[in-house]
């Protein structure tokens, strides 16, 4: 600072905030954070992205290996923990839910196999074998377990894409069981790996719209079998389902229609009264099984007068047949297998681990999210080699199970139990079953997935998430379910990348009688200090940003200096920079600080920093940028800055 | 809290830090940020994301049209604000900085061409139409202008791999014309759509590494010429390249290699001195110029007996043809020349404005990206009629402008005046040139890009940044330019998604004596305050990183109780979230921040928010959260959370 300017200081020194100056401030000096070694730091920060939840807390102070070999099971297999103390009252609230469970699942297990293309009795299959595998090893008590909507979808329409499920049944088969034991791979090594936060880019707006996307082609496909349609479109976007019903009018089939939408005004009528009133839950749980009794014996009685309306058939008795000789390893498909079961594992795993999260929340205990993939992953791929086609927690399954008052996963052996029977003796009762019936328990079931409230609450509080959500939606509806999901994906991470490259950088004051600095837009009483241009960064600096950042503060200046030769202030001195939001730097981070200071230096503008935290602060001392700031060059906190760099131009001559 | 919990509160009173809880502290209310439409948002936030440096700053306040217009022109054609007061002085210097650079850019070009895979004539277009087009556009007056070594090391890897050189001359030739057309449409695409943030995802640390490996690919393929081989693989890898230099054993002429290596030893000793004395930096400037004429009068003295070594040929005189009837926009090469266009495009460009920016730094004036984009891309798009191909800045060339004095663009144009001479009349000389003093030229210029020093520094500073850079480096000398380049930016912008998806949690204590609270781990002296943990979040809360920082948070707790449990401390009563550093929130995150309360809620404990940012007080205030929070619970400071909630334990009977 020139001689010139000693007096401007001193001018300056009677208008500054009396609380800020005249407090007799003690300066503290910023500290490094103890020193640690590359591998210390290294673990540290392992453990912190791998172990946030650290699982092995529980096994330390164990002295004995007995003590930490049965902590192994049981953390292996939940069923351990809750085993022991399991008695007669809990075992009669399970075998209700569970039964209840049943009622719904195998009516929604028939239906959902049609959705995917798949036989019917695929569905109650794969409402047997993962049932059993999860009440093994799930640590969710209310999650009931069987075949999803979205995953059923997502796998029809990528398998039926490329093999016709008509044509080449058997491909069809060997396809969905193989894309299953690869959704329970990938499933199972993201719980091992502890990968987990994978499916944590899903964000709940880009669901909200894929769901009711999902939701609305899902209940048009459902024309099909409400109208009575038999030549129908393989296609999943909105045009051509649309397309392929106006074009088959002369297929509509008025005993086919009257059937559906009368069913379909019972389940929706149910579903609503179960909406109002928690408590009759039961009411829409046992509908869809009304429906499907009531509709076959229907058609049943009137099977000679009611040739429109089709029914599902022969069904074959009898358990799971093993399926692992149907997977395969090798050939032209393997890759459209392998998609299949990444995309349906995701999505799967998704509602599967949401769904068991927010029962827990309800009854607060917490489910393990990485344990919860495992466990659905080996369920997965158990099925896989039991005629099984992808399963996981479903929403309304677990819905009514908790409202049913399920106590533990034997709710789900339960369920189990009924459906063994239904396949050992009851499978010829469906064979009047019509398809109609299965479509209106599609559309009743899929229908709660469009959340018009959620979305509005997007487009309320996040514009940015509202956007994800319609390009998901319609992506969805347009073009293909796995494009409008990456879509969406996109979207999201292209937010996160424009918030750090393009950071907010605010003006802080002091207020009154504080000495708390804060943003002057936020707080109207927020003093500026004169002669100082005290900015906050928020976010880390990055090479993504940094270009930006040392643009935008030299912006500030800019305009600071023509507001102050506009006004008659007095003169710009220096900059503090607030860095307790930049939470890291890396290299060119650095580079552009010390390339910030070179420049305002030879303007004769001094630059300090503020609290800068303890990463930070280890790095800047490494790049050896400390010693050009000098040991005046960083501060505790703003106020200290600020009151000592003026105390140093009061006591200059 | 209980009846019974008081007697600990009171206990607790007494234990609490004098400093925090003795001053009769005031409590601010947090404010919300003045109310804005949703489009007054979208504009002040678009316009922080695109117009960062106001562009039209210079505009406003002025009040006639005619101004206004003169400023536009200026703004355009930087020439105008510079032209007017240029003299005679002024002219000295950018005459002998022209001439300087121009024996540079002479040898340079001819090199250059043949590492593209080009006739060495095009390297002189490409000096010649370039210099002029950047001298009326450009803002930096030491940028020197022509072929670069990298970019025309891809270009010549890329188009290669596809079309032969030595085959299909002609199509090798108009693939490198659309290239470059397509580079610089890229370039000032990304200038007028203010899209520049994009070359900031090549981080620094990335184009350390990938130069170094490019460097070194370069300098093994000039063996081809150091060593005479006349079959050479066409491959850009490590392997594939030495293998070819060992199998050709019986292709090596000891005539070149004496020749090479005598030369290459005079040129790197000439920028050894260069490098060691400053003021001498004519001595590398003029030393490749040197070596041709030399190399060029030997060859010819010896023209009936060295056989052995390949000379240059005749070369065309005259000015660039027009070229732009050799573009295509159809075809089935049109994707390569894009994708060409756009990876040399984007490289050529980080090179220009880093180069740019690094000269106007040392002489304190700024330089515009933007304008700097569309410059450089129009300045392609020209070249690619005229015979050019990919030009930008050239850090070599602008090093030996800025030292021999240059002031201003006009030193581009005396040196694309002595390139004109040479087109014109000078080009039968260079008819004996041999090769091997060009692969000579080459390896000096190439051999400073590799920065082991840079490198040093990224690894002692940060890890994260060294991987990228050896990924780039390895990526580049193994698999290809491409590739290794993508490899590189997928790990910068992968370290950004793992910052934001796994953010650091802090323990914060108060420092005694003060208000201030800082993490207990960089602090020692921080006091934790008994019956609070005291927490700050780093990073914005997303959809990325809320169920991450809910299991985070809630392990922190755990370890807290245990930690009291085992020391007999004070019961836990209020956990403070320092929201500081959380610069934004989407619903993911208020969802989290919800339900992260009712858990604490079920377990007696109290969560209260301390400091939100503006944007994140909005979003909780428009989603209603803060009903649930409560009027006490967000507060301005850490330090007023604790004395306002301490002093109401106090109050309680």
């Amino acid at each position: 600072m020139g001689v010139n300017s000693t007096t401007t200081v001193n001018k300056i020194q009677s208008e500054l905030p009396m609380s800020v100056v005249s407090s007799p401030l003690e300066i503290h000096n910023v500290r490094l954070p103890p020193r640690r070694s590359t591998s210390q730091k290294l673990r540290q920060r392992l453990s912190d992205i791998f172990f946030p939840d650290d699982p092995l807390h529980r096994f330390k102070n164990q002295p004995s290996w007995l003590v930490k070999l049965m902590l192994g099971v049981q953390c292996m297999f939940p069923i351990f923990q809750w085993g022991p103390t399991y008695n007669l009252s809990l075992f009669r609230s399970d075998v209700i839910s569970g039964l209840t469970i049943a009622s719904l699942a195998i009516p929604q297990g028939i239906s959902y196999a049609k959705l995917a293309n798949l036989p019917p009795i695929i569905g109650l299959y794969s409402s047997f074998v993962p049932p059993l595998i999860y009440s093994l090893l799930g640590s969710s008590k209310h999650l009931g377990v069987g075949p999803v909507s979205i995953a059923s979808l997502v796998m029809g329409s990528m398998l039926s894409e490329t093999v016709s499920y008509t044509q080449d049944p058997i491909l069809y088969l060997k396809l969905a069981f193989t894309a299953t034991f690869f959704a329970g791979v990938f499933q199972s090594s993201l719980g091992i790996l502890r990968l987990g936060f994978v499916i944590d880019f899903l964000s709940k707006a880009t669901l909200v719209g894929f769901m009711a996307g999902a939701a609305i082609i899902v209940s048009l496909q459902q024309l099909k079998g409400l109208l009575g349609i038999v030549h129908f479109t393989s296609k999943m976007q909105i045009i051509p389902v649309l397309a392929s019903v106006f074009k088959q009018k002369e297929e509509w089939s008025w005993q086919t229609i009257v059937l559906g939408f009368g069913f379909l005004a019972f389940l929706l009528i149910t579903r609503h009264i179960s909406l109002r009133k928690p408590n009759l839950f039961w009411v829409s749980a046992a509908a869809p099984l009304a429906s499907v009794i009531l509709s076959t014996i229907l058609v049943f009685l009137l099977r000679n007068k009611a040739h429109g309306i089709a029914i599902i058939g022969e069904l074959p008795k009898g358990l799971n047949p093993p399926s692992s000789n149907m997977l395969f390893f090798s050939g032209p498909y393997l890759a459209l297998a392998i998609k299949t079961g990444i995309v349906t594992g995701i999505l799967s795993l998704t509602e599967g681990i949401a769904v068991g999260r927010t029962f827990a929340a309800l009854k607060n205990y917490q489910v393990d999210g990485n344990k919860e993939m495992m466990a659905i992953g080996i369920m997965n791929i158990a099925g896989s080699c039991s005629s099984c086609y992808v399963t996981t927690g479903s929403f309304s399954r677990s819905a009514v199970n908790y409202n049913a008052g399920a106590q533990t996963a034997v709710s789900n052996i339960i369920m189990a139990s009924a459906v063994l029977v239904t396949l050992l003796f009851l499978m010829p009762l469906f064979y009047y079953t019509p398809n109609v019936v299965l479509a209106a328990i599609i559309i009743t079931a899929v229908i709660g997935l469009i959340d018009y409230q959620a979305s509005y609450k997007l487009w309320k509080v996040d514009k940015l998430d509202f956007l994800a959500c319609m390009c998901s939606f319609f992506g969805v509806l347009f073009i293909s379910v796995p494009l409008g999901l990456s879509i969406a994906v996109a979207i999201s991470v292209f937010k996160i990348l424009l918030h750090v490259s393009r950071p907010n950088t605010l003006v802080l004051g002091n207020i009154p009688g504080t000495t708390i600095f804060h943003n002057v837009n936020q707080y109207r009483e927020a003093l500026r200090i004169p002669s100082f241009l005290i900015l906050a960064v928020e976010s880390p600096i990055y090479f993504a940003n940094s270009t930006y950042l040392q643009e935008r503060i030299l912006r500030w200046v800019r305009e600071e200096e023509e507001h102050i030769k506009a006004n008659n202030g007095s003169k710009l001195e220096c900059i503090i920079l607030d860095m307790t939001a930049v939470t890291a730097i890396d290299t060119s981070g650095i580079d552009t600080l010390c390339e910030l200071r070179k420049m305002l230096e030879k303007r004769s503008l001094q630059l300090v920093l503020a609290n800068p935290v303890g990463s930070v602060m280890e790095k800047l001392h490494q790049s050896n940028i400390l010693d050009s700031f000098g040991l005046k060059g960083v501060y505790l906190t703003v106020a200290e800055a600020v009151a000592d760099i003026s105390s140093s131009w009061k006591a200059q001559p």
